[in-house]
């Protein structure tokens, strides 16, 4: 059996809030061993002051281009994706695929206007989650006196099937990728595919409980198996030389 | 609080067993109104008869030719992935992308020889999942009184990310893609891009508890919030013409 319980009740996360504090106090009972935590991005890019407002921007000729090339977009918000932006994976069909510096994949580099302040203010992703999920980590245990593994996840678009899902971009406290290869089945069959990237399967059970307007910003995973051991959201990217799809 | 609830002691499937009376006997306690169930895609394929001995295939000259250009797999099993295989989208790296006749992306074309008989018999995907999930849903209903929602799962990797997640190939009896967009966020920002793949996290969270050799082929899913209507994997497929990764 496994439980998600949701973490609500938190106030309005501002820059400068001891989020990890702030989930520690309103955590839905006591903690577990084996428990994991998930927190969504927009608290924790809040809570970093990872906040621009798109009017103190100026857009570079080349956003401005950009702009109008995906059909008429706010300049100042590719701005602010630009300068999140490692490189520039595809642009077309009105959407903005880029490989941001800490080396995710995904549209307009997780720059995203919504749940900030109506619009007027983008939200971008931490500037290294791995390290805010370790943060967190810290604060939870100086609050339950217990260390468990904490999750950062946002949602995500993927090719091929329509519809976002949420995946892990900062993993602390556990292994990210679990791999299988060498042991055998059931039936005497080594297993040759099998890495599974639990820290993903987490942060997209998590998000059946961070539906949008839910007030949920976190959960509590009671019950999983997960690895014991180094973790980081890194290690769920792929080489690049081994992509087929960059 | 959701909840994941493991189907266990469901006895090795073999073709043309009744795969929803044997789930319908082995659940974990009363079905309440709002239960999802997920099924993994080996028992169903198994179910089915969806299998194939490798040794009854004899591959063609192309089979043979793309088993060497990856470095040297077993010609009959490429053999049979080309059979379920509408498009090669890429081959490379030792890996085979293929859409399905179903429309998946995957590699492989879902053909795997894990978890059959040692290695000696490939299994395929159901040949319509979303009609498998329906027959399955029909037969709880027949043995519990509920009709509930049914999602067929099976793990995928993903471009840029590694490890593979579970994702929804069949879905029956809920709304597969929840539409929050034109929905006002609290603090009145209009959404714009939040289409979210439920049943896909419903299908990677039920991953959770289908670990490798944990005997779990299916699981109960209580206490979230589906959307009610007519759903099928197939809405989760991205028209090819607004995929930027074909």
């Amino acid at each position: 059996m496994i439980q998600l319980a949701p973490v609500a009740g938190i106030p309005e996360v501002t820059p400068g809030d001891a989020l990890g504090e702030l989930i520690g106090r309103a955590l839905p009972g006591p903690l577990h061993r084996g428990d994991v935590l998930v927190v969504a991005q927009k608290v924790v890019s809040k809570a970093e002051g990872r906040l621009v407002r798109l009017d103190t921007v100026t857009p570079s000729e080349f956003a401005v281009s950009v702009a109008r090339t995906l059909g008429g977009k706010d300049a100042r918000l590719i701005e602010v994706i630009l300068g999140e932006t490692k490189r520039i994976v595809r642009m077309d069909h009105g959407v903005l695929i880029v490989e941001t510096h800490q080396g995710f994949v995904c549209a307009n580099g997780g720059v995203d206007l919504s749940n900030v302040d109506g619009g007027t203010t983008a939200s971008l992703l931490p500037l290294d989650a791995d390290g805010s999920a370790a943060h967190i980590a810290g604060a939870v245990e100086t609050a339950t006196g217990l260390h468990i593994p904490v999750i950062i996840s946002d949602t995500f678009g993927r090719p091929w099937r329509e519809g976002l899902v949420d995946v892990a971009i900062g993993v602390h406290g556990m292994v990210a990728l679990r791999d299988h290869r060498h042991q055998s089945d059931p039936h005497g069959y080594t297993l040759r595919a099998t890495v599974l990237a639990e820290a993903d399967q987490l942060a997209a059970a998590a998000g059946l409980l961070f539906r949008k307007n839910s007030g949920v910003p976190a959960c509590i995973i009671r019950g999983f198996d997960y690895q014991e051991g180094e973790g980081a959201a890194q290690h769920l990217l792929r080489n690049p030389e081994h992509d087929l799809f960059r």
